[in-house]
């Protein structure tokens, strides 16, 4: 199955101290969706932000689709503030949590989008039961924890296989990919089967975002 | 001993979609310094922010003074991260880490003032060892988490009983509090000892903050 391809640009690269106006930069500029990652310190080495700056976010207007992408230990909890503050996508990881279809489950309840990530050393496996809870799969093309880091060759084929195994079953999910996505690089990933690119470092230390963007659209094209 | 009263605007209360214009704000309206309340979702039962924030506040220009307080597990990797992020003082919390006299300390090594803060339910005596190592003592007046919370009034006597232990030894030691200070009760909390006022939601709530923090300066005089 193929997906129209959507460029989600990360706040983890942008002012942070201006996010309103960065992420209605960034939509006008041509991204489709708002990439939210929110890391605590204990399940990646870094404590990025959470439901509190979604939250006022919204308060200040900013209507765009927000995909909150969870690198957290304390799911359940997180999952509740998240949708609550105004979440549209809620993924969680499969490492994260001994409970991942009660998880995945209660995103859904909580009207959000649903979506599973698997870090790099995770095998396909790991989504075989799960299946028909997810609207996307992330498979992660970094460990994550920081901005700036380059793909790591081995996810490609990874992507490759879990497009496959998601067409044989007939299951409209899609797949993204966070880490290390570039204008240089974004077309193979594409053609390995992605079609939702977080995109960070590449995009905000652009001079001008709706010009990368073009350039994400120009490979994809 | 008696340390001139300091007001401190946390930013959790704040419109955290434009944090940049929102400390500005805070300072120029009377704020002597910016309480930074960074959560983890494990050690208190909230994800707030943490160095990311804090980098791109600096990176935004703002150089007023900044005061974190880390209620995370991961001590030693967020005194790192936030202290290269730019913090001015580092506070830690007794309860999170087995080695607080190393975390103290490291706090010392990398510039910052040195906090040390206690729960609710923590005994004064947890300080009796690392006394000569804390410019700040944190004394919380409600269990950590959340803004709007009301003061809970036994922390009242400890902080009394601390500005006492302090004085006793000869520490020019602070004394700040977090957590339920109004403008209706900061005079009393002044009168038990304490100096530096942690404000969020009676700050950040105010339609002037000027007037606001005029109205704590009122009640301090």
């Amino acid at each position: 199955m193929k997906f129209p391809a959507r460029i989600a640009p990360s706040i983890l690269a942008c002012n942070l101290a201006r996010l309103s106006d960065e992420c209605s930069a960034a939509l006008t500029s041509g991204g489709d969706l708002i990439h939210f990652d929110v890391m605590d310190s204990i399940f990646v080495p870094n404590l990025t932000f959470g439901a509190p700056l979604l939250s006022s976010l919204r308060k200040d207007g900013f209507a765009g689709f927000v995909d909150v992408h969870i690198m957290a230990n304390n799911v359940d909890l997180l999952v509740e503030d998240c949708a609550a503050a105004g979440a549209n996508s809620i993924t969680i990881h499969f490492e994260a949590t001994s409970h991942v279809h009660r998880a995945l489950s209660r995103i859904r309840t909580l009207g959000c989008e649903v979506g599973l990530a698997i870090n790099i050393s995770t095998p396909l496996d790991a989504i075989e039961y799960v299946l028909d809870e997810i609207d996307m799969l992330l498979v992660m093309t970094i460990n994550p924890g920081f901005g700036g880091q380059s793909l790591i060759p081995a996810a490609l084929p990874k992507i490759e296989k879990a497009r496959q195994i998601l067409d044989r079953g007939g299951h409209a999910t899609r797949i993204q990919v966070d880490g290390g996505v570039k204008v240089a690089n974004i077309r193979t990933i594409a053609d390995a089967g992605a079609d939702t690119f977080v995109v960070g470092s590449d995009f905000f230390s652009a001079p001008d975002y709706a010009v990368r963007c073009a350039e994400f659209r120009a490979q994809l094209a």
